[in-house]
């Protein structure tokens, strides 16, 4: 399997990007994996003296522009056609990579990975997912958080399929609790969308319905894939990370306050697209680069694309 | 001026209720403040020989029947017609009481003041906010949060009117920064609602809009009112509810997070409707009694209704 990795993408790139490269590859028993690094070459290979990667283990695309972060998304992929993003998803679009990682611009992450790729059949809207910690140590799955603001219930049913096959196989949860993010525990409760939604997951046979969640319980153990739509997601992701900073500011040393350091996380996945696609934390450091590379290869190893492809066949 | 207070509403009344009611008359200047307790005669009086109020300023209106916490808000109050809550509405709406307090059933409360007291003419939907703790040691307030699930675009417009009014006379902000609530900072972000909602704060003279606020600038000064529909807001509040438990439960100490305890605020205003409502946590101890009394006493002193129903004459 061959996984292409923007080397240009986040503020410590392409240095971090190098080292958790060589990391990942230098750790990972499976060596049928590849690396295309995309970007500037001369940089690329100037830290890879440093930091070695085995011959045969890796390749380089040499990308001449970047994307910034803070650029506008569609315009720049459109405009940037040699940016490491650009050609990044073009490789993976192609065929010639089978997964495409990124710490760069977020948006133009999202809109390649929605307009060069391709949704799963059956798929109506992908999405994007975050992992909130919870305090006995696991990782809980928030999806949408951003991608779509406005949802249909359909769309919640599948976002809820989609990160109950993203827990079982890659957050190892053996039959992922799914819960409906409301304003009440019981049912009936909820705004129209909430109410409407309810009933798609109770009688949805492919997950494991747990019923309402609660603000307070978000950060719980009542649910695994916690599902909502992006706007009110995106406004919790936001304001757990900001919990982070406040605890960072006060001085407070706490473990579990740690894990709600969402860069360590390495990234998220857009779920439901043909191919995996991992965004990073503009913030990433090797450790996690390393992670996102591990995830990406795991989603390969275990086929979670072909899983979420009959998920939908099934559903049809 | 005579504040209903309803004596058995809360996990610790009527106990509580007399201890808070008896420390705000000890404290108060303004002796033209007249308090009727509503609930068990005989257990209230049981309490007043312990902690004893003035005579002349209270009475006690008995109430045989007590509205349980978790009993059916609309027929808990149809059925129970004797209860605190039911003849603290009946009291307020007949002029016999200028505002009204509880502890209680926060449905039947809800539901008791969208049905009794009628609406300031002109506002669509009362709202009801909470306060945010932010690191500067003052409260922003966040509405709605859950009273009102579902929001058109005209109901944001006025929670920011309700909001910024009672920021500037309760919260003493001298010209509050309204924020809206949403997943991008630009203007143009957002779901269908948030995008259709910011020209009109941005058009609103009666208001001091700041523009967008993220997740990540709840818990911070960026703006003191933040408005959202209810059901985001309710995700919102009791996720900030649910740090203070986590914080208790990890043993952290911090002047900050303390301040995630919403219990010591007493309670919220139900903003909207003509005469001061204000509904307390089921947890509430003497002092949050107190402080409600506090602010039901202050929104009559400065009329704070009087402004809200201006200020909609003014807007029509």
């Amino acid at each position: 399997m061959n996984i292409g990795l923007d080397m240009m993408g986040g503020d410590f790139a392409p240095l971090e990007a190098v080292k958790g490269a060589a990391d990942f590859i230098a750790s990972t028993t499976n060596t049928a994996i590849h690396l295309t690094l995309i970007g500037d070459e001369s940089k690329i290979r100037e830290h890879l003296a440093d930091h070695p990667i085995a011959a045969g283990r890796y390749s380089i695309v040499h990308a001449a522009q970047v994307i910034g972060m803070h650029e506008h998304p569609t315009r720049a992929l459109k405009e940037k056609q040699q940016s490491s993003i650009a050609i990044g998803f073009h490789l993976l679009a192609t065929g010639k990579t089978d997964a495409f990682i990124s710490a760069g611009n977020t948006g133009a992450m999202m809109v390649g990975a929605l307009f060069s790729i391709k949704a799963i059949e059956g798929v109506l809207r992908p999405t994007i997912g975050a992992y909130m910690p919870r305090e006995d140590g696991s990782l809980g799955l928030l999806v949408d958080v951003g991608l779509n603001a406005d949802c249909k219930p359909e769309n919640l049913n599948q976002f809820a399929i989609l990160g109950s096959l993203f827990a079982k196989h890659i957050l190892n949860f053996e039959n992922p609790k799914v819960g409906l993010v409301n304003l009440g525990e019981e049912e009936g409760k909820g705004n129209i969308l909430a109410q409407a939604t309810y009933p798609l997951l109770k009688a949805n046979k492919q997950i494991n319905f747990t019923g309402n969640i609660e603000g307070r319980d978000i950060l719980l153990n009542k649910a695994d894939v916690l599902v909502c739509e992006g706007f009110t997601g995106n406004v919790v992701l936001k304001l757990a990370e900001s919990i982070y900073d406040i605890v960072k500011r006060r001085d407070i040393h706490d473990e579990h306050f740690d894990r709600f350091n969402f860069e360590q996380y390495g990234g998220v996945p857009v779920l439901g697209v043909a191919k995996p696609v991992i965004i990073g934390h503009g913030i990433s450091h090797a450790l996690a680069f390393k992670n996102m590379i591990r995830i990406a290869s795991r989603m390969l190893e275990i086929d979670l694309m072909g899983k979420m492809k009959n998920s939908f066949l099934e559903q049809a």
